[in-house]
């Protein structure tokens, strides 16, 4: 299974949430050795940063989760985005 | 299960790789409309630029996937980091 698909299931799961327009960011970082540096903490609000130069995003919307696991770290955005007014077409 | 099982499972069916020190960066976009804009392309280079802060990048080192379905689109980057010097412990 691909992670498209992977992402797509858990989606489904959630039916019930309204069609909104999202972006989810999903960092993982591989250690090798416990004492090398974990920066997944900082790069929460950066990536925030970056996201906002092309959409805007209010600060309520913004969902972060930070998982530890042996060698592993998470971190996950989940961004709901805002309504666009509707684009005329070309 | 979780993405950080999803992951894990994912990384097994690989195990021919070396030990390295590994960064993933997933970033899905869940478009309502097809005419909203899509900047996932444009999202790539400015992310390794914010990682590029934290630690030195080979851009050898990276390797970008661009995969459209739907209203998903999904921008996956994977980097190998560098091996670091042990550093010594306080």
């Amino acid at each position: 299974m691909g992670i498209l698909d992977f992402l797509r299931a858990s989606r489904s799961q959630n039916s019930a949430s309204a069609a909104k327009e999202r972006l989810q960011i999903v960092v993982t970082h591989e250690r090798i050795r416990r004492n090398a540096p974990d920066y997944l903490p900082m790069l929460q609000r950066e990536l925030v940063e970056v996201i906002r130069k092309y959409v805007d995003i209010d600060q309520d919307q913004v969902s972060v989760n930070l998982e530890r696991e042996g060698d592993y770290g998470v971190l996950e955005l989940n961004i709901v985005l805002p309504d666009l007014p509707d684009r005329p077409q070309a």
